[in-house]
């Protein structure tokens, strides 16, 4: 991330670069498009640059969640947004993405760079429909998951995507790593719709239950909506937004330990997934380590 | 701008995209884009989606602009975060964003992809400069035409190099035409930036003195406070921005009629400069609507 910080003469914008980097986030997503061109020989740099930028694209997308979420902490840190106020937030938000962009056009591929741009317009979609339908009680699994793809998996399968085209891997396999970003990313965001009910908030960085208390309908709480066939607390709160006691007792049902555990079930198909679209590749050092992502990925805490 | 809305299923962003995009701009950028690829025979096409970019990227940044600046109205109608707030101003802000990077995208053309990315990356940072530097009276004129490049006149300049890239014109051609693009867009910055001090509000469509209300110098204020070298009620105002009647001190220095035609006389410079360089083109409808736009740009009113 040194080039972008190189490139900032502002004081200010330097140490709000430098705060937004020095969290250590999990660099899933670099590291996915890093180990996915481990299937035919190159020299890495079109491979590293691309990392790069699916990282700072996640992590301007970040700091513009952070702020349309109103969110104080990120990972027990303070976020942009709550450092410097909204507006400095949709600016390096933008800061980011323009990075990003640049990153991405210095790969040369054009192919990657379409898919790139995609991904950032399948990115702000999600967050739009996601916006668009807070405290609606006509939210349905269908469109949950059209929605974490739109604002997960699909950068997690434009990372290994581009990683094998970069490569210059055969197409067949570009397809299958394609397919293997998709299944990790599925299965990453329903996990994390899990912690963000049953996760240590010490340990998770962020209270319990936003979801809900956001009026955000989740894995979870949509299968307690399905079980439910009376009047749902969820409902209820939705109906009325004031109602803590009610967004208490959602939270509660949602974290029933066989909802967590039919929630996980789902999270850990799509990682099944992920490790079955790997069988053709044979077996290798890099498949080995994709498939120690798709374990992280089911068994993280935080 | 059909292609954007036809992908927008959510009808809320149907009707947000839809307020947005029936603003009647002056749709400036695009047609320098369209007049650009008047030099060299070519079917359109290219050409045609660039311009549609160029807009989208435009759009874009005025909707997080009036964001940050918390603006009411733009062009005498409501913005998107007066209308429907802030974070519904990000999230389509973002929107915007992206599907001009995947109309550029569609031009196939990696020098124009690449220019176009270089633009967005300028643009943020020229907001961001300006954001970093509200109320500091350490601004000098030099840092002005820097920031006014960055924030304007960069997306004019590539807005006339990509029409003449895509045009496929030789490359004596696009230098000259990316030229022009530079000195009109900074001519039309130094206008808009008299226009905010004594434009008529009804018609300028926001009230006098926003950018001094806001701790920003621009032309006429930098002028005013160059000849200036007592206590300024500009630098009284940025120390206390409580001190209303400073303010309205500040705006009657700036507004006086010898800075503004001072401040003209900066503009009209970039417009000859625009002009000039279209001397090697010859003469032809193309580079007549080119100075017509450097006289429009001159002259407007709002």
């Amino acid at each position: 991330m040194l080039r972008v910080l190189a490139v900032a003469e502002e004081p200010l914008l330097v140490e709000q670069l430098d705060h937004v980097f020095q969290s250590t986030g999990k660099r899933l997503r670099p590291a996915i498009a890093l180990l996915s061109a481990g299937f035919h020989p190159n020299d890495g740099r079109a491979v590293e640059i691309m990392a790069a930028a699916v990282e700072l694209l996640h992590v301007a997308t970040l700091v513009h969640d952070d702020t349309v979420d109103k969110a104080d902490t990120r990972r027990g840190r303070p976020t942009v947004s709550s450092l410097w106020g909204p507006n400095a937030a949709v600016l390096i938000g933008d800061y980011i993405f323009a990075t990003s962009a640049t990153f991405v056009c210095d790969t040369g591929n054009l192919r990657v760079i379409k898919r790139f741009a995609e991904t950032i317009m399948e990115l702000s979609r999600g967050e739009l429909e996601e916006s668009a339908k807070v405290y609606s009680p006509a939210q349905e699994m269908d469109s949950y998951l059209d929605r974490i793809y739109k604002k997960t998996a699909s950068l997690f399968a434009t990372a290994s995507e581009a990683g094998a085209i970069l490569s210059g891997a055969p197409e067949d396999v570009v397809v299958v790593l394609r397919d293997y970003g998709y299944n990790v990313g599925m299965a990453h965001q329903i996990v994390d719709d899990i912690l963000d009910l049953e996760g240590d908030p010490e340990e998770f960085g962020k209270p319990v239950g936003q979801d809900l208390a956001h009026g955000i309908l989740t894995m979870p709480s949509l299968i307690a909506l399905e079980r439910n066939d009376g009047e749902s607390p969820v409902l209820k709160y939705f109906r009325n937004p004031e109602d803590q006691r009610a967004l208490g007792e959602a939270v509660a049902l949602a974290r029933d330990p066989s909802i967590i555990e039919e929630s996980y079930s789902r999270a850990r198909d799509f990682g099944r997934k992920a490790v079955d679209s790997l069988a053709g590749l044979g077996r290798s050092a890099s498949v080995e380590s994709l498939e120690e992502v798709v374990h992280y990925v089911l068994d993280r805490r935080s």
